[in-house]
């Protein structure tokens, strides 16, 4: 794409009124815009990491096996009813709809899944099953100043899974575990995002969060410094947990773990029967009775992750995307000026887009070199690659990484071998 | 696919409640289930189908030149006051947000973008720019009977453009005809969509509409025998509109056209400066002066395209998905009970994936020769491929267009073919 036909500009400032990092970088890069506190316009550069991220998502839960669907944000009172939460979540964005009718504004779908799959799941022969979604969410938060890392509205990946029995539940509550860490990796966070045991509920001992080390992050967790896997702060303070989760514990919990700020970036419940009862959800099995479903659950804000990103790996000259997540692998800066330059220029671009490489081409006539190069810095994408007079007198092409403060000289066959196959 | 994977099934009765025959064929089909009035979830094969027709929209807009944007759902009651319409519009959703906030779920979003892009576009030198969305909407209809033809919760695709000069705007009107039109034909619904003339606005004679013959629609619609545009009803009693849109009209409006019933797919506007006086989005010309933006907006709902697909093209046996929007291009059933045979079947199944050709492999075991062709007819993929023992004797495939009654032999070679190249 040409920057000179991007509808969005970046800015001198952020203009942003919440003092997040993410918001501030995103909005003065042009990628998202706030419309009030916790509800933000993606312009196309952000939703083209949005759509990257949730991209990552749905392949890594289609390979699980789970088929993708989508349910209604507005939601009637009397699902929230049946399981008691809508008095009970102080979220819940609660509405009047025509001829009176109470609604709310989906927060979580556990009151839409349960019934919708359970008109489907009658034998033992249909289970185990699996579905999720990719959906706007809605969330009445009382504070929202921190960006797309808690929104009013905001992206989510929920998954639900169906089962006959807690070891199927279990089974396949481990191969989601393995699911979300390849989620992180592909976006550039698996260095620095742990599995963390987490308080549990009436079906299990603990559950699990994902958490991503930021500074800014609002959750304290600990790392366990023998194996990638942290404890979350609600967790330290009970003994019997720390004894389960620490191999040969002594009682000094400073011996084993280090102490970080985190952003938590999913988490995954084993809800056993909790939403089955409530709907009478149940299944036949091959004894010829009757039984609740045993569920699961699990979240990832896509949106989240995109905040995280801009919080966890920029520098201060700007944004700096991981490789699958970036709206375009190349930001090509031309520096020319003379009509036969500009010319070689486009057939750079050209012949780079014929090669199946995603480029941002800053074609602008009218903005200096060193306004080009802070913006190529903001706007973050993985590689920098300027044409100027002085390359092309050479018959080269300057390339640099964003993350690396070293430019190399390459032909054009050189540069296209090393954007096909980065590794 | 395997349908034995899927986790819906078809329904003997569709248990639908409202009469419409769009959601009683997709919930039997089980595309869609309805979760309230007005608010459907959107199954694996329903949403596959949404999917195709969004892809087919933002192709469409793609080439207009339009960029792709993601705006929220929940917007301030202050911009909506800015325009007039907070107490005006009768079907917008309102709510309670934290601090008291009165909040609004977008019907429409010129209250958004239009500030939005004013933000960026300030010099002559930034337009034309055209952005759109496809997002979930919502509208708070008193009733909501019509399935996906009529949602308090639905899809839509909402496109606004920015001009310097009403030629600008105009040029650009035409041109989102033309995709507008592309879609209608790659949605299979060419042949019985018409550009129809609507009421206009205080900035333009007309406005239009794209109207889709069917019996079940809500509006009606006056055809001109001579070219394939219609007249919206509304406009029928005003002579100087008829004089305006028919050559040589001599009084006698039946002489000309001809009545139906129709669905609204598509409406598009000349917006003028209405919303860019609101927000003082003004941009500043050749002349050093400033001016309002002069906008246009261009909706498409994509679920009532769905929904209107199930109406228009279907039979008394079910679906008839076109091509480009059906969930799978092929319907594989199998006859097979003999090991050999399955496995024959199987391998058919993987060769067709490989050669890039989607599949819904009916592979159930437990489900007769009949109940599969009924479902096959129910679910409405464009061909329907049949492995039997009697096929396979004959080293053959059974192979039948969804809308033609003959069957063929084929051999697989053969099969391929013609699937690879429909036409």
């Amino acid at each position: 794409m040409r920057l000179s036909h991007l509808v969005t500009k970046t800015k001198k400032a952020s203009g942003e009124q919440d003092p997040s990092r993410n918001a501030a970088l995103l909005t003065k890069a042009g990628y998202i815009q706030r419309l009030m506190s916790g509800a933000y316009s993606y312009l196309p550069l952000g939703l083209k990491v949005l759509n990257n991220i949730e991209t990552i998502i749905r392949e890594e839960m289609n390979a699980l096996g789970a088929q993708e669907i989508l349910m209604p944000a507005l939601q009637p009172r009397e699902i929230w009813e049946k399981t008691g939460r809508w008095d009970k979540i102080d979220v819940l964005y609660t509405l009047k709809g025509a001829g009176d009718a109470d609604l709310a504004l989906g927060p979580t779908h556990e009151e839409v899944v349960t019934p919708l799959l359970s008109s489907f799941l009658k034998s033992h022969r249909d289970l185990p099953a699996a579905v999720y979604q990719i959906q706007t969410k809605y969330r009445n938060e009382a504070r929202a100043k921190a960006g797309l890392l808690r929104g009013r509205e905001f992206r989510m990946k929920d998954l639900y899974s169906f089962h006959l029995t807690q070891d199927d539940l279990d089974e396949f509550y481990n191969r989601t575990i393995e699911a979300y860490l390849n989620v992180y990796r592909r976006c550039g966070l698996g260095d620095i995002t742990y599995l963390t045991y987490a308080t549990g509920g009436a079906f299990s001992k603990y559950s699990h969060e994902f958490q991503t080390i930021t500074s800014s992050g609002e959750d304290i967790i600990y790392k366990l410094k023998s194996t990638n896997v942290a404890i979350n702060k609600e967790l330290v303070e009970d003994i019997d947990a720390l004894r389960d989760i620490i191999p040969d514990f002594n009682g000094q919990l400073a011996d084993y773990v280090d102490e970080y700020r985190a952003i938590e970036v999913g988490n995954i419940f084993k809800l056993g029967t909790r939403f089955s009862d409530a709907f009478s959800a149940d299944v036949t099995h091959a004894d010829g009775k009757n039984y609740p479903l045993i569920m699961g659950c699990y979240g990832i804000g896509s949106s989240r992750i995109m905040g995280t990103i801009a919080e966890a790996l920029s520098d201060d000259r700007g944004l700096i995307w991981p490789d699958e997540v970036a709206p375009f692998k190349v930001h090509l800066v031309s520096l020319c000026h003379e009509e036969w330059e500009i010319e070689q220029a486009n057939t750079i671009y050209e012949r780079l887009i014929k090669s199946g490489i995603s480029v941002l081409y800053d074609d602008r006539m009218d903005v200096r070199a060193g306004e080009k190069f802070s913006d190529a810095d903001l706007l973050g994408m993985p590689r920098r690659v300027v044409v100027s007079s002085k390359t092309l007198e050479s018959n080269s092409i300057e390339f640099k990484p964003r993350n690396d403060p070293g430019a190399l000289l390459l032909t054009l066959e050189n540069l296209e071998n090393i954007l096909l196959d980065p590794t």
